[in-house]
């Protein structure tokens, strides 16, 4: 080690993902010790306000009292079990009964992983394993969309329509990414909204009767895409793609690790945007980060369907150690809780319009080619020239640079291809909103008058 | 539901992993609330000796005061954050450097997950990452063997050398099971076991030699496979297999989610069989069962190379929400602390010659074909004919049997193919093993008068 920092140690035992290497080397790693509300604090002492809820995911703070409290309680009261072997602990046949009742569906089945990736993973085995006890051991391809993100195991990583995943190999043979549904960026000129989501439409069934409908096992969509830079669907896309995939018997699997649990304004995004998915994947808000912790949530006819498939043959053969841990099924409980009923979700509400006018203010500057998002999940897209919507030089690191300035001003912010994205937790203050809104504006000015 | 009974919504509302359906059916779901030591308690108040340590992780009981301590202190300090972006928490940083002081490398860098599978899964793509930045994209074939266990992601299901992934299609392609270093099992008529270790050794070269090393990924072992039913190597075998992946470049990836941390008696099933892998991955014990949390541990060569190669592209893509999560962290923290300082690998090492002779003991039953294992890791297996190792007909679910009569005495063991596996708790009793040994003794002679 250079020394005996704490940026020296984090350089010298982590290999670090997802981090943009020059500028850990240029700037030096950040190490969070506690948090406050929506802000967090470095061994420095530092102040951030982060406007990234962590990964989306810390949408209660960094000191929630009544989830700090349901956690310590747990760990008091049983602090780890497993779910095999027809054995599993009260909090997670709690938290079940819960998932359900607030799920999209009548009724359904829980099964329980440790992340949204492994969530998305369980999913696509589920479907593989139901084809095949149904006698279409052929039906397995995997359908997402272009910067789609479904994770990173290597199964969920293929499903991820984002090119960073080439440098593994992937995505693996059978995963297939249609268009995204990013009318702004992707619509042609003179084409109208509704044309671009009939054209995606199209795009949809040409494939899968090119394929073939018994060689497809399921299609996996956000419904807003998140790390592909906030993109809310064109209009009408749900309407279009879902009697298209009924037709053809293919599932329809709302990815809501983002959406889910209020970050739309609604307790699901599906609800938003007003379409009905064979089975949900859930995580993040699902224990507002206090817990790692995924879900899937099987609706009834996929719940019926995958049962009478084990019984068939005795056992379902899949489960992780941690699955149904009984703190994290506790932390769900509370933060579901937290969220839908002690005024999170409301606050989103409530507040997301502000939001959306303090953004659009923001969004005037002449290099901001486009404001996007809903709820409490906002992208600007920055471009060279607005009217041609013509992006930066990628060598400009325009994104990058914005949010390493925010960051000196103490805000922290996300950026995604050459978008600045806003994901507060649903606790943002007025004043922490205008906070949000100040730094990101002066911070933008001071790049683009750099680069522009 | 049929009533509000416990076990009534844990049907209605789970899809139950590994749990055979027909037991659970006739029996119920076991719903536990809370443990003590080595004990768990259901609804109904009921006690269980829980001789599976969970499932294998709960090494420090049901309890520990530090442990549980551990996890209240750092829930009041900071309750969640990530480890992307060049930002992390500083229990993240302090175990980091502390993995690599107990690990068996000299130096090393930690990537963390939330499980096993997803270890095992991000290693894999750590060497199709490598292979593919030092120009050998085809080098992606993983070998394993035949009754490992690995994990149920995609990827890791694939690499796990169980029939009862055939359900869901898998293993995927490039995924090659070698032989069973079992010699009890496999070894031929008149074969020494020097002589079957010899044989495995010439059929992984036969095997490197056919497929072309350059198309070989990685070679994945479980120092003693767990979950393949407690399988201890044969005499000399990671001795003649290391030389041979070494010639032909071959990383060798020790898995020890179940032996790291003390399970056999040391810190590392590598170092009980005397081998030095290329890394590591670890989970489990980690966090004594606390917390979801799976660590590669890249040892000095391979950190080094992967460094160069995410540097070349100046990010290595890959990451979990929780991944280096400041709860799970400080939590690990305390559990290698309890497990190395405080006496539970010493208990180990202590009293595992005790469990040996206890079970040699009740393995003179005529329907015991083998004793194996070590440290706290023991199977004994069922034979319908001791001189033939002939199993029972299957239909007789003898080792199901055999854990069903030991659940309704109150001890908790697993059935693994015919054989029934012990892996207690590091901090059982002398009184506790005896109880284990009385309860296991009974239900084994009460079953076998049943069935043979």
């Amino acid at each position: 080690m250079r020394d005996n920092s704490w940026e020296s140690k984090a350089d010298e035992f982590s290999l670090y993902g997802f981090t943009d290497l020059p500028s850990v080397h240029e700037r030096g790693t950040v190490v969070v010790t506690h948090g406050k509300g929506p802000y967090i604090y470095d061994t420095h002492g530092r102040q951030y306000l982060d406007a990234n809820s962590g990964l989306w995911n810390m949408v209660a703070g960094f000191d929630h009292p009544g989830l700090i409290k349901a956690a310590q309680d747990q760990y008091a009261r049983f602090p780890g079990y497993h779910a095999f072997f027809g054995r599993m602990s009260d909090q997670t046949v709690m938290l079940s009964e819960k998932l359900v009742e607030v799920s999209p569906f009548a009724s359904g089945k829980v099964f329980y992983t440790n992340s949204g990736s492994e969530a998305n993973d369980t999913m696509v085995k589920i479907l593989w394993f139901l084809h095949g006890a149904e006698g279409k051991p052929q039906k397995r391809k995997i359908l997402t969309r272009i910067n789609s993100y479904h994770g990173v195991t290597a199964v969920s990583a293929s499903m991820t329509g984002k090119p960073y995943n080439s440098v593994f190999g992937l995505p693996l043979p059978g995963f297939l990414h249609l268009g995204c549904p990013h009318y702004w960026r992707f619509g042609r000129p003179g084409e109208t909204e509704e044309q671009f989501t009939a054209r995606l439409a199209a795009e949809l069934e040409a494939t899968i009767i090119k394929e073939g409908a018994d060689t497809i096992a399921g299609f996996f969509a956000e419904p807003v895409m998140g790390a592909g830079g906030v993109i809310p669907p064109s209009k009408g896309y749900f309407q279009a793609v879902a009697p298209i995939l009924k037709k053809y018997g293919i599932p329809l699997i709302a990815d809501e690790v983002i959406c889910g649990f209020g970050r739309t304004g609604a307790t699901w995004g599906c609800e938003t945007y007003d379409f009905q998915p064979d089975a949900v994947i859930s995580s993040k808000n699902l224990t507002a980060g206090y817990f790692p912790m995924g879900a899937v949530i099987l609706g009834p006819d996929l719940a019926n369907r995958v049962q009478a498939a084990s019984e068939a043959v005795e056992e379902f053969p899949h489960g992780f150690t941690a699955s149904g841990h009984p703190v994290g099924c506790a932390i769900a409980l509370k933060a579901i809780d937290v969220i839908l009923n002690e005024g999170l979700a409301e606050n989103v509400n409530r507040l997301s319009g502000r939001m959306e006018a303090g953004l659009a203010q923001i969004a005037q500057n002449p290099n901001i080619g486009e404001l996007r998002g809903v709820g409490y999940m906002w992208a600007l897209e920055a471009v060279a020239d607005r009217a041609t919507k013509t992006p930066f030089d990628g060598k400009l690191s325009v994104s990058e640079r914005i949010a390493n300035t925010c960051t000196d001003m103490g805000l922290i912010c996300r950026p995604l291809g050459q978008s600045i994205v806003l994901c507060p937790p649903f606790i943002l203050t007025e004043a922490q909103m205008d906070e949000m809104f100040d730094k990101l504006d002066k911070a933008l000015k001071k790049v683009f008058a750099e680069v522009a």
